[in-house]
């Protein structure tokens, strides 16, 4: 996570962190000041991490976050020089401090501070339809249009040749040169990620960001949910269909070609030129390699590999599945 | 059906009811008011009811209803007090009565009937961005916030502390306390209920609403149809994702967590304290018990009972699916 | 294709063709003026039309066209009047011609174009909504509404007593009679065609229109995109649920049932009293017969003869999938 719209409300003490997470530590004496939170790779001396599953130990030892929410059973993994804050869940604890760090990425509600286009430094370089919003620290290149009724929320770039359609909503979203998001699309909002809880679930703060990479194309009806602690990233010269859903922190690689109605589950990482046929569903937290083709209806629950084709539900080699499926 | 939105244009006497379906009966002779139409658990004396498929019996055994709508080969399942319209097709002679009690639910044009909030009693009570149509019969708790775009049509009444997204479209729709409603959501429109005819369907009545209990959340770009008969209802704490489709008369217990661009079918009843995964799809009229997990991409075909975990197409015990397709 | 609302910039003369196509012929000497490109079975004499797959062959057999850009090993199925233009990629080379003919198809930007309808000839004769826009070339019957926000892009057609929601957009578009379009649905935009392109992916141009039939209903948030070379058409009295999508150059016959999330790639046409499942999923480019049921969640990637049932993915005769999915 290197770039966040939200301010950061930090630095905080770790007393003042400990005592959040109702940590009574006897070994940590030293005040210090946290200056943020971030996951694992991209913390800091002075960061604090967090650190919940072994799927993520190889990242884990590498870590340059002085302190790290994590578990009695993971705590071996971390570096010597890292300190643990052992807890009993960790993306609950983690959730917590982020909400403290960055208390504006918990609300998702509608944008009040918007202006009509009309009224502002833009309309003298984009073109616009009518009923067009735009919110605070929105920034736009050259030769941009804007359709009907778009609403550019809070914390949106744009880069030169960008065409957004019309009925669509975006904020807390980069966007680079030559983009073309078509209508109703709704992108930046917060991902499908809570605790559940009997009586009232708890969401968690999502301070990550979309980024839409050059070239891209983004079909009508669409969804692209915002990053949690990391950002969600469609790569250069991407193209999605219309009513595809990509969740919360998903990472695709360039020259990817989405067919209609693909849903993205949160978390996984899609290689470079990749192809996926219409309707097939990823599940959370994969690793897709490059050059990979998934057909249409395919439901991905494990890795696959560089170079493959994969089909059917669970997707396997699609000349085995085909052979089995006469 | 306890609760309808619509205008109720009865009592019609027996006698206008039997003409309207084109029966000749003998043995009705008494003339008698009909006050209302109803399914068959929800009907009470002097009520008309309808019954047209043997899945019902144990209900239809019980009815208190006056009169049913009914074929020659069910009949027999009615209690003595309740006596049969016997038809050829049901559901169609149902949706000829429900007509005339209630014209005014066949028809979903758009609400010519609105008026901007801010010429409204609301515009004190509420936060509201642009361009936010109310229509008649809208009520709202303290606390709530509605999203630029976004249209109230009538009969929706919000509880406290919710939070409506933009571009929204709502109608018929009773909402708890503390609900959220992302962006780009249709709620409460009818469903996709007709009887098919080769040369132009025929709609039928939805006297139903879409009822959302408290502390729920509803994705982005989602689709909640009310119900015909009955209502469509997500019950408490329940989350949906984003670009869920929910259609009339399904149930959804407390605390389901149903993942992006899941479908379930008309009437079917989904327990408490359900998990389904993404994409995953649930035919019409199937009943699934509490505490059920289904796995994302799953096609369920059948009941599944408490405490199954089911995955594949059809769906089946989660184990033998992946033991069957490793 | 018979129709199309974009403007033909031809006739062009063949020697501008063969420059655009970078073909150095020796044996066309002639100049001749090409008047329009178009399909091979709508061609007439000084037309230029494609051929690239030899599932086409039969058409290509027949065609008018007096000039075809194929390949080397497809041209001698031509008849003999219609000269061959040989080239690498016959569909780029078509996009690239179709580009010079119809330059106006390739953007699809939203329509500056547009008025309020209250300033408008129609405020007097259809019911309307707040912020309803209207671009050129609009014509509607008689008895028609439209709902808020709701924005009839340039060239769209509405017969009598059709009924549009509000959020929706629609352009290129002819829709006759008693046709219904609820909210949230794009439908006209350009389809998901473009050549790959490492660099920057290359959009071809889409000249065709989308067609709604007579007594036709369109279900909320569906997405139905126009055709490239031919049109998109839905057969009169076809209904579609909520969250549908139909890609480009799909036809789809009379009488067609098509429940929820259903996506429809590419071409394939759909015969007439065809029912269709929720969520299921036709590959591109396919023949699906007259009275073909297709069972929901089904993936179809084969033709479908008429009056079959077929169920599964990939989809085969349901007793066969019942039988060996128990």
């Amino acid at each position: 996570m290197s770039f966040s719209f939200f301010k950061n409300y930090g630095p905080f003490s770790i007393f003042e962190i400990l005592k959040l997470l109702n940590i009574n530590s006897k070994t940590i004496r030293k005040k210090e000041d946290i200056i943020d939170i971030k996951d694992l790779s991209s913390s800091s001396l002075k960061d604090l991490t967090f650190f919940h599953s072994k799927k993520y130990k190889d990242i884990a030892n590498q870590t340059k976050a002085s302190y790290c929410i994590t578990t009695n059973s993971l705590k071996n993994e971390l570096p010597k020089k890292c300190i643990p804050l052992i807890v009993e869940n960790v993306l609950f604890s983690t959730s917590l401090v982020t909400a403290k760090f960055y208390p504006e990425s918990v609300n998702d509600n509608f944008d009040e501070n918007v202006t009509n286009i009309s009224e502002t430094q833009f309309k003298a370089k984009v073109k616009f339809g009518k009923n067009v919003l735009l919110g605070d620290n929105v920034s736009m290149g050259s030769n941009c249009s804007i359709g009907h009724n778009t609403i550019i929320e809070k914390n949106v770039s744009l880069g030169n040749n960008c065409s957004i359609g019309s009925n669509s909503i975006i904020r807390n979203t980069l966007i680079g040169n030559n983009v073309k998001i078509l209508d109703n699309c709704v992108i930046g909002k917060h991902g499908f990620g809570f605790f559940p809880n009997n009586k009232k679930n708890i969401r968690y703060p999502h301070i990550g960001i979309v980024k839409i990479e050059d070239n891209c194309e983004i079909g009508s009806g669409s969804t692209i949910d915002r990053g949690s602690m990391s950002n969600t990233v469609i790569g250069r010269n991407t193209f999605l269909d219309n009513q595809i859903h990509i969740a919360h922190n998903v990472k695709i690689g360039d020259n990817g070609i989405i067919a209609g109605q693909v849903g993205i589950a949160g978390s996984s990482v899609i290689g470079k030129n990749v192809k996926i046929g219409g309707q097939a569903g990823i599940s959370g937290h994969l690793k897709i390699g490059d050059n990979v083709e998934i057909a249409g209806g395919s439901g991905v629950i494990k890795n696959v590999p560089d170079n493959s084709k994969v089909m059917g539900y669970p997707a396997k080699n699609i000349r085995q599945f085909l052979r089995e499926n006469k």
